[in-house]
């Protein structure tokens, strides 16, 4: 690791010591000023329905989801649908957003394989037409 | 707001109570039984540079996004790169991610407009030849 990429990660640091401790849905965000030892992975997956606009199919989707969020390794996770925003830029395409943070791609890769995620996929897959996944780490 | 998404958000509190407490970057996150007031709004933009692979472009747009992270109503953010992970479903041709958490969906309307995105937008937009937003709400 070069000297950039800390600082990348002591930014990220910095930028969240400025808002002090945050509260947000359930979630508690307090600084803290120690351990930066751990990169983040963020997993976020869209998927669209091969019926879209059939509620039922987005339930069972997000039921699946909800049972899937119990992996262990998933530090934080949410289950998303469009917002009202609708620019140019914007993809509004899809019908549901399931976005996972990690600890590392160790804890990601552990996911891929826990066998409450190889029960969505069996469970869930004939539900979507297409899935689009990003996974990033820090710059 | 019906029942259902009354749950939905509520599954949100449990998952993470799972979680226990956890620390993660520079971020504690602690479980909070009670306050489930807030939205969720996850703001991820996925940037495609002009100049694939010129670090010194990569640099610039990395170094501008720190400057935006500065933007107050800004409760979480991360300036990610495509990990390692390449399957068929994942797309890993951009070059920089940015995943932004706000509270709600006036917060995010509040950051389009804040002088400091504009700035971004003003010193950055010459770097990337494309760039894809999802914004999601709880489901």
């Amino acid at each position: 690791m070069n000297k950039k990429s800390d600082s990348r990660r002591w930014f990220l640091k910095t930028g969240l010591a400025l808002t002090g401790i945050l509260s947000f849905n359930n979630v508690l965000i307090a600084k803290e000023k120690k351990d930066m030892k751990k990169n983040m992975f963020i997993h976020h997956v869209y998927f669209w329905l091969k019926n879209p606009g059939n509620k039922e199919d987005f339930t069972k989707l997000v039921d699946g989801l909800e049972a899937l969020s119990k992996v262990g390794t998933i530090k934080m996770c949410h289950i998303g649908k469009p917002a009202d925003t609708n620019r140019d830029v914007i993809d509004r395409s899809y019908a549901v957003s399931w976005m996972c943070i990690f600890e590392n791609s160790a804890d990601q890769e552990s996911y891929q394989k826990d066998p409450i995620h190889l029960k969505f996929v069996a469970d869930c897959s004939s539900l979507w037409s297409k899935v689009v996944v990003y996974d990033s780490i820090d710059a």
